[in-house]
């Protein structure tokens, strides 16, 4: 099957065609066939494509809307340039598969889009204001595209965690806030933390219930799961995704108090305290210049800059102690994996956050840890390492791919 | 030396009398001669009073403000009903030593109160504003009242965590909210932890660099401490005492996000909101009708009742994860140390919280978690626990003494 992977943001729309079925998953071999993304800012919209195994084009072409954008893809994907294997029209697009944000307490799994599904998601935009809005004008763009007879699949960041229990999803708040608006921690990046628990059982051939992990997905957006038996009993993220770990531009975990403190001295209203946390904090607020963490561990190793280190070490230490406090609440763990850019790419975090945790039985292997390549998977602890760690590149698109295969082929979405 | 010491609150004024000096330190055979409570709510102000080993007397006493509170405990200390050895005439009181709830980054240590900590003082009421306004009328009334002869001592719940790096202490906010504002972690109870970290040493008879603990003051506030080298280097206290673990009105941590969107819902204020979070949460929110531990255990053990378990095992969880998480900061701890009210007097919270955490080595006795007495300290792991786990009660009455003896006498009150 045929999938287009969709992934609409707030300005921009991320695409991938991948080709899965039930063999191709047991072998692990699913063909991604292309990918590209859609930069939407007017006039200077930038229009990126891959076909896999050739170059990239770039282009600038005015895009109006998301259902401009996704004909457009649409029409590259079966267009002699890309001359992907198999598809000639648009009739060998099979489904369409959607990363939807917030899917609320009643998506606990992957799910066929029908009007009652949209409807739902809909209702969601409340508790996700800047994610659930452009996933629902791109799911109602490609409905509209390709019309009634493609199936189109929605795949939750929120769902992986429906398995956690009230101990981690109730907040210290009145209980009647969580009955009577629904406030609790959700958490996101579910679909992340999902994979590459699969591709942790895949390479230590286990059975799901000897999955007791701790999963670190480090990107620009950042977040840890405690999974034991092979679900997801906690997560860092929040009712929101501020909560947590630093992050690129979010502040993460910090006395709710701060917010009436500033709204006092600086005057400013709740909406603009949530910019300034969600936007303006994190890496890029502590160390004044940058979000990207290849340029903070640059910048301090050339001119020693003091935020550029301590916003590492905020970082970093932010871990420590989420591992800690993760391995105590499942009552111990096999595993740490590191996934997203910079749990993937940067040796450096990785050997900084594990350096101390030989308190937790984890000892590192530099070299190893040194020597993983770029996309690769491994262990980067010693043999003697009672608690491992592990580098596992993440690959939403190929999940979502995945449930999307499975949903509409009436299967349960629920196995990985 | 006869020191009052003055706990100033909202609406109470506590006091006890203690005679400490260097001998009686160095033997921990300070003396208190009596102590009481003024419970302020106008004509319904009750007085309790104790000298130490007679019974408690309660009368019902108006009294108007600090100064009239502050006379009426000097008035009965004297009394012949009080009969204090050694205490005939105001004049015996050598000195007054204060609790104050927030130092700034100013007050690394107990101080004389002269102008200048006055003014700096009343400066932090911005940072403090339910805390440190009590505490300066108290202050106030009591050099008032007792005249330029008697030296006053302020002994801050701050200061022990002055010696947090600034990892611990900075926030994911951008930096200049420090630089400008002062946003920061600052940490209290400090004295508790403190005062337990010396028992600890002191029982172990071992030199403060090798005082690696966590200390846990569990009492209606509650907040953990990670002691490294014997001094603190992180505590679940932020900004303000909300931050943390779950306590009995506060909701501890939680997603900073939240207050927008229950501010846009209820149409709430953001002084509401921080009333919400300080005095209508933790254990009595989660619960719906108390927030004294003893009650919840009770109900959950007589009627199974639901939300009082829940409110009980958030409560524990989050305990686990802060010893979990402080271990990993630290990189390995020798203790795990249990105080306040909850902590000193409920086996059966430590017994929960302790479950699971065979994982970092921590091996409960339960029969010696069971049989520690009332006031008693004592070790309740197994021999062959690596972690080690004790009960020590708290005494931040007998730190705040101490320190005023040390201060006045012109010793550094850095010394425990």
């Amino acid at each position: 099957m045929n999938v287009l992977v969709l992934n609409c943001g707030s300005s921009s729309v991320k695409f991938q065609v991948i080709q899965t079925d039930d063999a191709l998953i047991e072998k692990d071999s699913d063909l991604c066939l292309a990918k590209g993304l859609i930069e939407m800012a007017g006039p200077k919209t930038m229009v990126t494509y891959q076909a896999t195994g050739k170059p990239s084009s770039k282009e600038n072409v005015p895009i109006a809307d998301y259902r401009a954008a996704i004909e457009h893809i649409l029409d590259w994907i079966i267009s002699p340039q890309a001359s992907l294997e198999g598809i000639k029209s648009h009739s060998d697009i099979h489904a369409i598969g959607h990363r939807v944000v917030h899917g609320g307490e009643k998506f606990q799994d992957s799910t066929l889009i029908d009007d009652k599904v949209l409807a739902a998601v809909e209702e969601f935009i409340d508790l996700a204001p800047l994610h659930n809005p452009p996933n629902l004008k791109g799911i109602r763009a490609a409905m509209d595209v390709v019309g009634p007879s493609v199936p189109n699949v929605a795949v939750f960041d929120t769902a992986f965690h429906a398995t956690m229990p009230e101990t981690s999803y109730i907040y210290g708040l009145p209980y009647e806030y969580y009955l009577r608006h629904k406030i609790r921690r959700y958490g996101f990046h579910g679909t992340s933390h999902r994979y590459v628990a699969y591709r942790y059982q895949k390479m230590l051939d286990i059975p799901t219930d000897k999955v007791n992990i701790i999963t670190l997905h480090l990107g620009n957006g950042c977040s840890a799961c405690a999974i034991k038996r092979g679900v997801s009993v906690n997560t860092s993220m929040g009712f929101t995704p501020l909560e947590g770990l630093l992050m690129g531009t979010r502040t993460g975990d910090m006395d709710a108090s701060i917010l009436e403190y500033i709204a006092h001295k600086d005057n400013m209203s709740l909406h603009d305290l949530d910019t300034l946390c969600n936007k303006k904090s994190g890496l890029l607020g502590i160390s004044g210049f940058t979000n990207d963490m290849r340029e903070l561990l640059k910048r301090e190793a050339e001119t020693h800059d003091k935020r550029a280190r301590l916003a590492i070490d905020i970082f970093c230490t932010r871990l420590k102690r989420y591992i800690g406090g993760y391995l105590a609440e499942m009552g111990g763990a096999d595993a740490v994996i590191f996934t997203g850019g910079i749990g993937e790419r940067s040796s450096a975090i990785r050997r900084r956050v594990c350096q101390g945790l030989e308190c937790l039985d984890l000892l590192l292997d530099t070299s190893a840890n040194d020597h993983i390549g770029a996309g690769e998977e491994g262990l980067i602890t010693r043999e003697d390492s009672k608690l491992k760690a592990y580098v596992i590149p993440t690959n939403e698109e190929l999940l979502i791919a995945r449930d999307t295969y499975r949903v509409v082929s009436g299967q349960s979405a629920q196995v990985r």
